[in-house]
């Protein structure tokens, strides 16, 4: 009880990144993933065929469209969404287990997935919105990665601006400036939350014992 | 716009870290105070008469009795206490106007006052408990100091476990079991909440700015 640096059991929380696409989400994303043992990746079931390297229950759930649709009907999903005629979604089973094992999960989504989440269990979820430091500047993201023509891109940024309006709808927001500040801004994010007294289930046990 | 670490006007928030004495509050908030240059401690109004080398206005609002009693009626206090028959109160003035220009202020005071504080303003306040690691590590910090008797020291345990009592009421709790660990987290915290979108007032001309 008096070795330094207690640890006390905690509930795991539900990490959501949201972002338009060229504000450094993933980015963030892979340095939060990379620094931190106690939070994973949500892995998502999806419809969509699996692709060559590929492993099921790693990358995704692969699973039938049928079964997919019975999840659906059962509420086993806390966000689910169709692109391109394949359906993805959030299964509820195995985040529940390990939140309740004080693991913490990330979720890159976009904001109607944010809200399907919140609407299902608004307490265990903590949302971030990282917003670009201005237009020009994702512009010039997205036109760096040269894979895209100007339609595509005239597109993303449509789709950015939309995504940016809903910026309000968050816990915290971070300008991506530099992204290495950004990490760390997102990384102290989430260690608070943890402290939250709610989250920390042992503190009940241990004041008990500390109190005697 | 593109600059790097763009800074946005943010409303300052109240930051109160409570726990036993010999918990090492005093300790973590000198750290907190002396890296960071967004946070002050509150400076209390008293109807103790001022000491040798005690600045009015630094140390203390040094008022009379007359004028404290004529505050509390005018509901000019955010908490206030009598402790050995002198009184000590935090006024509501200068700490709306500091709140407003995005500087942030320190309270260390126990669970009544944080009581009183959050029932008039609860938007703004954030609260922070310090856990000892045990009873017995508590003891040997307050013996260590070996000014006190035995007696004064078993009176001194006592209001401690009354104050741990109430480690429910806050919204964040650390067991300092390492003050340098211990200080790392409380900063964590306070960096956190100020990234709360709430807080960020310059958001709103931020992002008409970025959606032009």
């Amino acid at each position: 009880m008096t070795g330094l640096h207690t640890t006390l059991a905690r509930r795991g929380l539900m990490f959501i990144l949201s972002s338009p696409s060229g504000a450094g989400k993933t980015t963030i994303s892979r340095m939060l993933l990379g620094a931190d043992d106690e939070i994973n990746l949500s892995v998502s079931a999806t419809t969509r065929p699996r692709r060559e390297g590929e492993i099921d229950g790693i990358d995704y759930h692969f699973v039938t469209p049928d079964k997919f649709a019975a999840m659906v009907e059962a509420d086993d999903f806390y966000e689910w969404a169709e692109v391109f005629g394949n359906r993805y979604g959030t299964p509820k089973g195995y985040i529940r287990k390990g939140l309740k094992e004080g693991r913490d999960f990330l979720f890159d989504i976009d904001w109607q997935g944010t809200q399907q989440l919140k609407q299902k269990d608004d307490q265990d979820v903590v949302t971030v919105f990282i917003l670009p430091p201005s237009l020009d500047e994702l512009r010039r993201r997205l036109e760096s990665r040269a894979t895209d023509s100007e339609d595509v891109i005239d597109r993303r940024m449509d789709r950015a601006r939309a995504e940016i309006s809903h910026w309000a709808e968050y816990d915290y927001v971070v300008i991506n400036d530099d992204v290495d500040a950004c990490f760390v801004k997102v990384r102290e994010i989430l260690h608070a939350e943890r402290m939250k007294r709610q989250r920390q289930t042992g503190l009940i046990p241990f004041v008990r014992e500390l109190m005697g």
